[in-house]
């Protein structure tokens, strides 16, 4: 077996990923996507599997694109990287599903915008389809908020950060909780409280992690989301609602593990070194 | 049945479908996504099917995603626009499943893509992954020219537009083949001529439309394409090689269909009309 | 004498400057900025004087640029345009020579802009250097509307964009004041109320025009603050600081006055092309 | 007497700098616009001089604007700045005042841009007023170049960018030519070869430095041309024309002079304190 580790940057988490391949004696190359292009030909079939970590979301789907293409496993499929790098694919697929997200409106132009705010109401949240560690995940208490971000996203030169979902603002605990599964086995749950002068529970920005009980409802409202995405290797950011209980914010398909495995002392690395291992030689 | 016409400019295949629906006595509306926001709530649930028209290539894809997320059955799908919508997605599913396309190398960084010149050699085509009528995509046909559109890529404000498909420039017939499939039938193919002081034959860019007889070969590519994508009413650009025949370039999920209308006499309007009724009645 | 009027869209604005041009028969050609190149040589120094009036602010000054390069008496200049175009350069006149203008940080940076809003204090205004119509003009309140502001800014394709006017928030009399001066004069003022749920007076955002007293203090602060940044034919926002008196917000090098004609009956093309014939014929 | 060095990223040029405010004894702060908000307020008026050596356009341009606001002499100034920083503000003023620039179109639309290319003929240079080290100065030879670099700049987040300087391909001797002039002194000049697969001398592009010898019609037109835009310390590129003899190129108002320094033995940081503590102390 061959497996192919994709990078852009080499965070501490790929260099863990390096070192859980090399103890456990798996044969693999590093591609960085960021200095090798990468052909459509049977070349690159040569790998098995090939683990997706750029941390640019274009550089992993793109990647995982031309691997899939040429027969590799990619971890996670091309479908999933498409559907968890975006806000509204993923909450299409689990609102069909019957699996609670955020109330949320979709709005394509200011005018738009302006509708979607007086129907969700203040306080809410309007964020960009796209885009990581909480970046652009407004809190609007009011329309002087509103006006000023529906000006500022129209500037922006990608037109998908000119959509809006414009959503429910959940407070729940003032915590969110981020869980990592792999395969079809939820590894565990950590929480993320939020500091002050904060909305957003992102380490990024000074979330604190904190070990988290597991309970039945949250472990099978997790497994459901995963499922109906396909995830292979994922982390997945739950909310708790003030009635309506667990609800899934997003789905990343490239996982950060680092705080997770301070918060709940798994061993990541190895266990997808163990997982590609025992489903793949 | 109840039918939602997506839309946000209103052009002539907008308004030929509107009539086709007027005529054969359909019930519909026509949702404006540039001026209504699309809530994720069984409201929407109502309409039966949904034709999926916005001229952007964001506000299709998650007008479809909103629709289909509360149970409508889009044209195209979610899938189908995501990967349509983006030319290496689109390639990574013709590659695997055996089907021609341009021999291509996806670059993601300058270094990787002045390597991908050299593995193609000039000319080479260069294009963005996403991108309609022809836009962007570049005849580069040495390194000079490979050099400045680095440059111009590498200013682009949506990351996206930085990566870079290299691909064999295909001569052929100094024409193109645009074919418009729905259902599992092939309606039909027309060629579009390449005018001089241009590399490209979109109609936008003055490519005049000519018939053509649609052989064997060019049915079963097209026809196997549109499969792989699971494409439901979609146009293909068909290039034909020097050597290995008839080659996929790429997908459309919102087919324009004014010049293969003009070119084939084939009313598609009023064919997708039929196309839906007898699905969904 | 032959003047070239300096357009891109034609707004009634210009319409009425064709028709006092008309009127007053003086020989004018209408360059169309948009559709037709300037090429620096003699042909465009047939022209006496240029009348600067496109709406884009790069095509203004670009079009000034070329034909005071040509030799041709440009209103205003290319260094007014320059200027006046740029809030912080406007600033930079104005405060070294001593005219009031609002007390203002310039941060380039999200650290540093965090440390501006804790110098200048909340509620206050954070505005890019560039810009009309008060667009992106963002009232911040506290630190999670900056927080926002700032991470929007930074996704911007401008850098221009990122710059950051971290500045008082100047309540005044909940309106601001516009003039006009041509020349040496005060051709007269008019006060613009803000609309609810807006902290801003431009027209464009819901502001009413009303008339106003000119008092000399008033005329004073805006004679000198045109004379120093050598406007010919300006318009210039006032703010009425709580106890500083009056403050000059910014000026405008490509006057709009549709809404001062209607608040101050003063027939302002009218004026221009009589300012004009005087001088240079 | 008290210096500000302003900067962004300290590259070698700035160590060197620093090196000699040392060793000359000379009271000097460094100040980072990346890290330090700018008040316009009297605090920073304790400088009597500040050399803007920010790496960024912006930074530049805005550093100086707000030192210069608050009384201090800024070298260069931001007129300079703003002039130098801009090439058709910087032709505006070279071509009024009969000094030799490249034959020059300025275009501001696709369709002017094509009517540009017909008007100077290919091959010819394409660039954008703004921008550094050459980039994207396109070099343009014939139709099928040219509507490939249209189609890319109209994607540009950047208005400025939008805006085409078509102008004359001048080959003269494979080279162009360096300058730095301070004060009303030219302090010396050197060549810069172009590399093979090359049309730009610039030494990031691989661009060869080596000695010059000044004759009286270089430093003539060099000096004019400073003069003409009142640079303290700017570098001149100076091209040489096949009938016309030297021809300005562009001015820099931050200039590199590690390749100066090789090329000519010239110490500038030591002559620019010297100039300096003559001037100010």
């Amino acid at each position: 077996m061959k497996v192919a580790l994709i990078v852009d940057i080499v965070r501490q988490e790929e260099k863990l990923l390096v070192k859980a391949l090399n103890d456990k004696q798996v044969s693999y190359d590093v591609i960085n996507v960021a200095q090798e292009p990468l052909p459509f030909n049977r070349a690159l079939g040569r790998y098995d599997v090939a683990i997706i970590r750029a941390v640019s979301m274009y550089r992993s789907l793109y990647a995982a694109a031309v691997l899939e293409g040429t027969g590799v496993h990619t971890i996670n499929s091309t479908d999933v990287i498409s559907v968890a790098g975006d806000k509204i694919l993923t909450y299409s697929k689990l609102f069909r599903a019957g699996i609670p997200v955020p109330q949320s409106i979709i709005a394509m132009s200011p005018d738009s915008v302006m509708k979607a705010y007086e129907q969700i109401g203040f306080p809410l949240i309007d964020k960009p389809p796209i885009g990581s560690w909480g970046r652009m995940v407004s809190l609007i208490r009011d329309i002087i908020e509103g006006k000023t971000i529906i000006e500022h996203r129209e500037m922006m030169g990608n037109s998908a950060l000119k959509v809006h979902i414009v959503q429910e603002y959940i407070t729940g605990k003032n915590r969110d909780i981020r869980c990592i599964v792999m395969g079809n086995e939820l590894l565990g749950c950590y929480a993320r409280n939020i500091p002050s002068n904060e909305w957003r529970a992102n380490v990024a920005l000074g979330g604190t992690p904190t070990p988290l009980e597991v309970d039945d409802a949250l472990k099978e409202t997790v497994l459901k989301a995963v499922k109906v995405i396909n995830g292979e290797f994922v982390s997945i950011d739950v909310l708790e609602h003030q009635s309506r209980g667990y609800v899934i914010n997003e789905l990343n398909d490239v996982p950060e593990f680092k705080g997770f495995m301070l918060a709940t002392g798994i061993d990541v690395p190895n266990r997808l070194v163990d997982y590609i291992k025992e489903k793949f030689s």
